[in-house]
C-alpha cells in the first residue's frame, strides 16, 4: 500500500540539510517495498562515504537501483504498483548529465512526460543551489541554471513541495 | 487600473528559481500599461541572451526603461498613475553602484525615500545571495553585505514580500 | 523573568539578513539582564567592525563573554536564572573548533547535552551556509557539513526555530 503519498513529491533542500532523511521517512511508511533511484556515483572517497552513510541510514525494504544519467528509463522500468521510488538528487543527476554532455532540455522532458504514467508514487530530492554569490566559473553558473530550471519543472508537476532546512521541512505546495 | 497590487512590493528569490516570472504575473492583472525598470546592462553575451529570453517572456504592455545605477530618478520620472512598475533586479542595481563607485548608503536612502511619493505600485525583483558559504573575496562579501542591508530596507517599507523557490511564492511578510 | 522565551529557540539565517537583530529583540524583553556569549574573535579589521557595530547595536543590559570555542563550559558557568543567553553565532564556533583541530561531534555532543540543564532561556543565531554552489575546495565543504549537522542537532533540540530573510521572520518549528 502506498495510499499516503500523493503521485509526485519534490524534497528541496540545501547540503546537509536533512533533506533525503525527511523524504526517506515520507516514502517509508507507504510500503514494506521501496525502491531508491541513486544518480550518485561513487567516483571517489568522498562520495563514498557519503553514500554509505546514506545506505546505514536507510535500512531494510529499500531496492537500490543506480541511474546516473537514464533517469527516466530507470523510473519506468523500476516502479512498480507496490514499490514508492526515492530519487536522491536531481543535482547529481544534472551533474552528470552535463558531463556526460547529453542534451539537458530533452532529459528534463523526458523525466517530467515519464512521470504521469508510473504505477506508484515517486519523491525527488534535490539540492537548492541558487542562494549563494553568483559562481566564478561559467559551468557552476550554468550548473544552477539548470538545476533551477529542473526545480521549476518538477515543482509545477509535483503534488507536494518541501523546503528543508536544519531538518524541519517547510510546505511550499499541497 | 492597478488596485490589486499594494504599494511596495519585494520578490526575493535564488538564482533561476522564477522570481521574475512570477513578479511579472504580480503586475500584469494590475493594468493594460506597465514599465519595466531594467537595472541589467548587455555587457557580454551571456547577460545578453538572459535580457532576451526575460524580453520574449514578459510580451505586449510593457515599456522598457533602462536605470543601472540612477534607479530612484527613473522611479520617478517614469512612474504613472495607471502604470505599475516592476523592478528587475536590486542586486545587479547593487552591482552597478559598486563598479561606479557610488555611495551605496546614499543611493539606497535615495531609493527608499522615493518610494511613499510614487503613484503606481512597484514589484523589486531581487537575488537571495547570503546563505552560501562565505566567499573568499572581499568584494564578494561586500556585495552580499550591501545586498543584504538593502533587502532588509526595502523589506522594512514593503507591504508585501516573497521568497520563491521553484517557481513556488512563500509570503513572508502582508 | 524570562518567561516569554522557550527554553532553547534557534534562529538560522543568511549573511546580513538581520538574524541577529531578531534574535536579540527575542531576548531584550525578556529580562532587563542578557547574556551574550560571542563566539566570534576580532582577528582583522573586517570582523572587527562587525562586532562593534553588534555592541553598539545591543546597547545596555547586555554583559558580554567571549566563547570561541568551550561554549558549553560558557554556557553552564554563566547561565543565571533571571539572565537569558544569546549566542553568536553557531557557523563561528564551528570556524573555530575546526581551526583548532577539537573533534566537532563530541563538541556537538557537549552542547547539546549542557542545554536541558541551563537556568535560562538560550538563543542560538547561526548562518545557514548550504544553499549555493558546493564549493571547490574541501574544507569549505567540510565546514557546510559540520555546520548543517550541528544545525540539525540544535533544531531537533529547539523549542522554536525561525529562518530569518530580508529582516523577516519564518517559523519553521514551535
Amino acid at each position: 500500500m502506498s495510499s499516503r503519498l500523493p503521485p509526485v513529491t519534490l524534497v528541496l533542500g540545501g547540503a546537509r540539510s536533512g533533506k533525503s532523511a525527511f523524504a526517506e521517512k515520507l516514502v517509508e511508511p507507504a510500503s514494506s517495498e521501496r525502491l531508491y533511484l541513486a544518480t550518485g556515483r561513487a567516483w571517489d572517497d568522498e562520495m563514498r562515504n557519503r553514500i554509505s552513510s546514506h545506505q546505514a541510514r536507510r535500512g531494510q525494504g529499500w531496492k537500490t537501483v543506480e541511474a546516473p544519467v537514464k533517469l527516466a528509463e530507470a523510473l519506468v522500468a523500476n516502479a512498480g504498483a507496490d514499490r514508492p521510488v526515492l530519487v536522491d538528487c536531481l543535482t547529481l543527476w544534472v551533474t552528470n548529465l552535463m558531463l556526460g554532455e547529453e542534451d539537458l532540455d530533452v532529459a528534463f522532458d523526458g523525466l517530467c512526460a515519464a512521470l504521469p504514467g508510473l504505477p506508484a508514487p515517486v519523491v525527488f530530492v534535490s539540492n537548492e543551489v541558487g542562494l549563494g554569490i553568483v559562481p566564478d566559473n561559467a559551468v557552476a553558473r550554468a550548473f544552477r541554471d539548470h538545476a533551477g530550471r529542473l526545480h521549476q519543472k518538477i515543482a509545477g508537476l509535483a503534488d507536494e513541495v518541501y523546503f528543508v532546512a536544519a531538518g524541519l521541512p517547510l510546505k511550499m505546495k499541497g
